[in-house]
């Protein structure tokens, strides 16, 4: 490594040194946001912003295809209205802004900036649902929520951030439970195929479930340092919404039913755990799939003749098959390749005097730093397929590592060494009762992750009381 | 007409009894829009939010097309930020809502939702601009933006709506007026070829311009009933907020020097124009080019054997080539041609076993309800081209009852009795004198429209004081 490139790089913090440094540091040296004049609030940044869109643009897709229609709905909520369901207003009002002054009158009710959706839909429904040929009832938004959170990082807590939000009111409980499983899989398609994140999928406990719902499905990824992150929620909401709001049907024998619901969201939080899982210390590294530049052509010597023509020949080519940009600056090619291994595109493309002399040009990719000289007949095939090999390598590295950070404990001295000694999700029997649950965040800062829909039994006994054992659960220190 | 279709038709009031009553019926039976509970907020259904995204997409590319990128800034302004432009905050000032408090805490300084987002991009650009090098600086951001308004109508002007705004920095006044006008013609582009709405060009006079800027300009659209929307505009923001805020670079030959800026904006209120410049007596009237569905198969006689089949098998083929869609409900025909009328799905084909027989389809366009049989051989080639034909129609007929409803005044004395008996734009020179743009707007409540960049004289002398004028001005009733 030359000494241009080891300044560069010095930029940012090694990630075993100060890992939440490091994260820090990405996100300011990558160009994804900056921060808000309010604390805690985040601008995003044009490359930030792309690669929001194409996840956005993703499920977006999905989404629709499973039926869904998108709406917009309002961003205020009277204060009476979000009171309505007890556990619901419970669980969000702490963190609720207020909006009290509309231009110089002061308002006679409180209007809370949303912090989710759940109640103004609820109302909605329960004006324009009356036959059982009204549903389902399948709505999404994509929008800005706010929660006024006391600690804040870029991506993983803000007070304003972006979701989307699915809405949908169901005949039968089946048809909800059906809908939920089914957005937490639309959810792991999207994070595995698309973010290229492994996760485990599970069930929430009642204790960390959504505030109101009959319970909660999710999924859990592993980011580099061993923590966890929940990455999607789908939650069933029963009736209890319904019961509230009064949002009642007549079925086909003309008997009035309350309806049941689900609600469902994933955040920009992913982005953080994007960068959490396939960063390293030259930067972002970023799956091709949702990249909004996969390939950056880099001229080497582009002031000799030819150089810059034959470059800009070859981005037009590819324009055809990749997103594909080319830096023509002044800039040195030993400050771009920094820049653009930051940037975490997949593949940087190198073309000089020699390379064209021969033929061929220079492809490195990102996630291994190899290179591999391709003739220019081959790019075509090679390019895509060099993409692909990307993509899936991010995968399997990412599924090895969370693999390899999986323990099992079967008593707390084991849970407590390995959580400290190594991180990462700790597989441990439960007896089923909050209190050792509380207790085991009390005594490790570890959460429960999910109740994996796969349950094994490594163990007879509850982790933290000995008791007869329920069900295994994920433990983890968490975003 | 038969008895079910007059009936089904008599849900919307006519336009000429009644038009703000016709919008607000079209808007709710052809499923745009529903009312927030917060009073002047609107829900965004599924057909209207299809039809907004429609809009967004096609200009969300050609605002990238012209190097522009989408960036996310916060829904939050501290009072202070907002009151360092002092005419942008007289301007905005009396429509803010404020957010006073954050949980249980009194905040120590108020935050303003934002109404527009111009001191935010200034805060980021005082900060991110050092050199020419950094310029010029193209950012747009999609957003939600809430203004304090004491009347309130669908989409025409609400609480919360939703619009992109525009904000850009340059080295030199000449670059930043080229991109008002370059953005400007954007939208002209997209309103004119998309939305079928013929635009009146020019400039805003002192009066009507934006809060703080140096100068607006905007394009003005004609509704039916001969009163003007003001459709988007884009402003020349001088030097005065990097003035205010300290947005400097320093140049070529390192002197420091103001970012001269630009802001431009245009809103769900592109939805307002549709309606009223396309709809009629039976509903919506959609352009083929941003309908979320430009052709509906109805099925005639759908019980009988092999009608369903071939329909969908029509659907399966057409889908290739337009965004089409079929209902397949056991409504009667009768009730589903009315239903798609209102809808102002630009065409409808019926299919039923006599035209299976002779193997055709029936067309039957939207504008102007006229029939034609086509036989399914030809179906790929004529209704792309009726799609465009109906665009096409549209645009002529709005731009014949623009120019209908443009008038010329010398005198106050024609003005008043144009606007009274006619309505629509009236052409009228003007001395450039405030005082006289305020006296015709107190006597005849029309205001300027536009100083429009063609010139003509049509009078040598004022129309409202009769001293010698300076420009040609369209003035108009305005929504
Ligand atoms: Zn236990
Ligand atoms: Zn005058």
């Amino acid at each position: 490594m030359g000494k241009k490139n080891k300044q560069f790089v010095e930029k940012i913090t090694a990630m075993e040194e100060d890992f939440a440094q490091w994260y820090t540091d990405v996100v300011k040296q990558a160009e994804l946001v900056d921060y808000g004049s309010v604390r805690g609030t985040m601008i995003i940044k044009p490359y930030g912003h792309a690669i929001w869109e194409n996840i956005r643009n993703e499920l977006d897709r999905k989404i629709k295809e499973t039926g869904h229609s998108n709406v917009s709905f309002p961003l205020f909520i009277p204060e009476s209205l979000l009171q309505k369901e007890k556990d619901h207003v419970e669980g969000f009002a702490p963190e609720v802004a207020w909006v009290t002054h509309g231009g110089d009158e002061e308002l006679a009710e409180r209007l809370a900036v949303r912090p989710t959706s759940e109640v103004l839909f609820c109302e909605y429904y329960s004006k324009n649902i009356h036959s059982y040929r009204d549903l389902p009832m399948l709505y999404n938004q994509w929008a800005n929520v706010v929660r006024w959170e006391k600690t804040t990082r870029p991506f993983l807590r803000s007070l304003e951030f972006y979701w989307q939000e699915g809405h949908t009111a169901h005949a039968t409980d089946e048809d909800a439970a059906e809908e939920t499983r089914k957005m937490l899989d639309v959810y792991t398609d999207v994070v595995e195929n698309y973010l290229a994140i492994p996760v485990l999928r599970g069930r929430k406990t009642e204790k960390e479930k959504f505030a109101g719902a009959k319970y909660t499905l999710t999924i859990e990824s592993l980011m580099h340092d061993g923590k966890a992150l929940q990455s999607g929620t789908s939650h069933h909401l029963g009736t209890s919404f319904a019961e509230n709001f009064d949002i009642t049907y007549l079925d086909e024998n003309g008997k009035s039913q309350y309806v049941h619901q689900t609600s469902w969201g994933v955040t920009t939080r992913l982005i953080g755990a994007l960068i959490m899982v396939h960063g390293d210390n030259r930067g972002l590294v970023i799956p091709p799939r949702i990249a909004p530049i996969q390939a950056m052509i880099v001229p080497i010597a582009q002031h000799k003749e030819g150089v810059l023509d034959k470059a800009y020949a070859l981005r037009d080519r590819l324009t055809e098959i990749v997103r594909v940009d080319i830096d023509d600056s002044d800039k040195m090619p030993g400050w771009k390749f920094n820049e653009y291994e930051m940037k975490g595109i997949p593949v940087r493309i190198e073309m000089g005097p020699k390379d064209i002399e021969k033929e061929q040009v220079v492809l490195v990719r990102r996630d291994t730093l190899e290179k591999e000289f391709v003739s220019l007949s081959e790019l075509e095939t090679r390019l895509p397929k060099l993409l692909e090999e990307i993509q899936q390598n991010l995968y399997d590295k990412a599924l090895a590592h969370q693999k390899e950070m999986t323990s099992v404990a079967t008593n707390m001295e084991e849970f407590k060494e390995t959580l400290e000694n190594k991180g990462g999700f700790i597989k441990a029997m439960w007896c089923g009762d909050i209190a050792c649950e509380e207790k085991i965040k009390e005594e490790t800062t570890a959460t429960s992750r999910c109740i994996p829909f796969e349950q094994e039994k490594v163990a007879d006994t509850c982790v933290c009381c000995g008791k007869e054992a329920k069900e295994l659960v994920y433990w983890a220190k968490a975003y």
